[in-house]
């Protein structure tokens, strides 16, 4: 077993509403900030013993896909690196 | 002028509470995944145009320290990507 850290994105998918992001676009540039556009995501660094790192970013996906993202509006993406 | 992305990370500084992640992690466990420890953080990508990849990578950090990250209780990374 070796130790793992998976990096876990979530994002809206694209053409889904994006309220938090639109607010905050807003709110810097009410600030005098000059930008195109702004996208949020979440993001889980997930510390974890696996086999391989193939083995440790299969069960991170599967995290992906069971709690941390909702598939019909969320994309996900997934790093694993050795800690 | 160029086109840039701005991938701006805002995380919780070491030893800052964290409930939600608290959370998420158990609610994984009690879905049966084994895991040392999960931490979560924001995401923003921010399109903008700049001169260069400097200026750019100052201008996300400025968006951090005035709107994004709370200085007190976060840390935050810029990483910059031509689009």
């Amino acid at each position: 077993m070796s130790a793992y850290t998976a990096t876990v994105t979530v994002r809206l998918k694209r053409g889904v509403l994006d309220p938090e992001a639109t607010t905050t676009q807003r709110a810097l540039e009410r600030l005098g900030f000059e930008l195109e556009d702004l996208r949020s995501a979440d993001q889980y660094q997930i510390d974890l013993d696996a086999a391989n790192a193939d083995a440790a970013e299969d069960r991170a996906a599967e995290m992906a896909e069971r709690l941390l993202a909702n598939p019909t509006i969320h994309d996900y993406t997934v790093e694993i690196a050795e800690r």
